[in-house]
């Protein structure tokens, strides 16, 4: 730990970015589809009540608790009880609770993986170690190591893992005692609307990570770690030393909305805009940058590809021309690389015409130097 | 950093009590103080924005980083611009980001201090170093140490710093040239709305750090770092690694807020109601539990005193009876105590009445056992 510690890049970028930037960096959902009447009906019942402004217990409100388990035993098909969840100041929080009360100290995580682990990681000084094929798990898995895994929509990669590869991954674990940190963020964004077994089901020393970010609304700053009851209150220091408890005003918020209103009925309505702009900045890839290629992602926010060009040093030409997208050499712990993530979810149709037009330019200019 | 930290005692006395406790124990605003009718006159304004559900940056909303800026302008006489202050998840994550950025091991804080901090520091593997007087410092401080200090209503004690003692602290650490932490969480609950100048104003290398919880409200988890811009910029590593930003849509509503209402006329209705119920719990306590010794404090939440009776055995054996307060022990690093403190303004006129009086007649079988 010291005060060299290096930012994100993607939340440089976003503090870089203003109303003129077109920005397929960050992993930003469409705001237009936040259920803003709805929470704003909410609240006016939230307000009733003063305790919404008042401390509350660092696990978090029981009754939200009560509808988080519920989701994991009704739609993932893993049966879960309000002692088995710890509501978190966004998911990102998850990391530091889990890290300060496991004493373990070496981290193996996918190349490349997600940033904002990355660097929560990095900052309690952790040992990081990365994978590219399952099957190197078996010899790096121990029972002294944590392994991070993003099952759904890997961000940035775009990949999920099969039913099958779920149930080698358990197996391994298994067999070699590792912690598990299993991502899912992204879980419920499928295009079609389904959804797959986590791997923390066939595991039990397992922390499975959720959120309202992607389903609900980001700016709210809640997530929660689902583990067995015994883990769960082994966290209640790490969080309360952190910032006592999550708001509470925001999670009674939440929890009224989804009195209210179906989930579900919701996130279906997102991932069928999510669905209609991954195909529109597909075409305009096809269209404007052919070079770049990429495998159309099955649900997420992210279409991730390759260049024919170093993607770090065209990102930062393209940020000079207000585009903002994010170079993979930043997923990665130590590796160049071509490939590039950009996110389809945050710019308006006409943006995202614009901007990939706009950047077809620079991947010319670039492209026909080399070829000079 | 291990799996066997322990939580705050405060904390697990919170989480243990329910609606027949009368609790003196947490630092819990009187809730019927909040404003509830203004915050959600705000929240109205707020959720015309669909940004205000949306991510945002790092170091917080810009124009409420402007109006806390002005607050120490105006108020603390301390000239302040938004580029010093970054918005932290309640004033307790402010711990976590600055000892992550600074690279010391070493804390230096009074004895008894507050639990939070206490609590955050050993999380981090801090080595603490507690001190009983301020002429102790010139020793202990030291270019590679912290000095934690809480300058007004000290938790527990609820000391409060003159501007003597204040000069001479900030003499030391020029001279010493130890990182300064001032923690001004009840600077403003002053009885005669009267505030001191910080520490900070006289010492560059400081961070003071402050919150909403005591003069708004504690569930919205809104507090901030004030310091000077090139240290506000080194925490931004380790304010993105543990919850990206706080919370968008609480800062907007206390922006929104504050820009209709007088936050020093509400704090003076605070501090007015404050005053009359610790006057009343005092004189409850001189009138049934005369042995209790404690001086009136000039502001603040809390009133500290000192048994003639170990007060960790009278604290386990009054939450038996459903009442709640805290034991001084848990704020000593390992030091036995009969103080205790007890937090006037949660509890309502008439249970302050009958849990003092329901506590006397547990001191006195435990007086009479040792006069016995």
């Amino acid at each position: 730990m010291s005060n060299k510690i290096k930012r994100s890049y993607i939340r440089e970028i976003l503090d870089a970015t203003d109303v003129n930037t077109i920005s397929f960096a960050g992993g930003l959902p469409d705001k237009e589809l936040f259920p803003l009447k709805q929470l704003s009906k909410a609240s006016k019942k939230v307000f009733k009540n003063s305790d919404c402004l008042q401390y509350s217990k660092s696990q978090g409100l029981e009754s939200l608790r009560e509808k988080i388990a519920s989701i994991y035993t009704k739609n993932l098909g893993f049966f879960t009880s309000k002692d088995e969840i710890l509501i978190t100041t966004g998911s990102q929080q998850a990391f530091d609770i889990i890290l300060k009360s496991l004493d373990l100290k070496q981290i193996i995580v996918e190349s490349p993986s997600y940033i904002g682990a990355l660097g929560a990681f990095k900052i309690l000084d952790k040992e990081i170690i990365d994978f590219k094929k399952i099957n190197d798990l078996e010899s790096l898995l121990n029972n002294s190591n944590i392994l991070y895994a993003i099952s759904d929509y890997q961000n940035p990669s775009t990949n999920v893992y099969s039913n099958k590869k779920r149930k080698n991954i358990s197996n391994i674990l298994n067999k070699r005692k590792s912690i598990l940190i299993e991502d899912a963020a992204y879980c419920f964004l499928n295009f079609k609307n389904k959804v797959k077994t986590p791997i923390s089901k066939f595991y039990e020393e397992s922390y499975h990570l959720g959120s309202f970010s992607k389903i609900v609304a980001p700016g709210l700053r809640l997530g929660w770690i689902r583990a067995k009851k015994e883990n769960i209150e082994m966290l209640l220091a790490a969080k309360e030393s952190l910032d006592l408890h999550s708001s509470t005003f925001n999670q009674m918020l939440i929890d009224e909305y989804l009195n209210d209103n179906d989930l579900f009925s919701h996130i279906s309505l997102i991932n069928k805009e999510y669905k209609n702009k991954m195909e529109f900045m597909a075409k305009c890839f096809k269209r404007y940058i052919p070079s770049f290629k990429f495998k159309k992602p099955k649900g997420g926010m992210f279409i991730y590809g390759s260049f024919k060009i170093d993607s770090m040093l065209l990102a930062k030409e393209a940020l000079k021309e207000n585009i903002a997208f994010v170079p993979a050499e930043v997923f990665y712990l130590n590796e160049k690389s071509n490939e590039a993530r950009f996110n389809f979810t945050n710019a308006s149709y006409k943006e995202i015409k614009k901007g990939i037009k706009k950047l077809s330019y620079i991947v010319d200019s670039f492209e026909d130097k080399i070829n000079s």
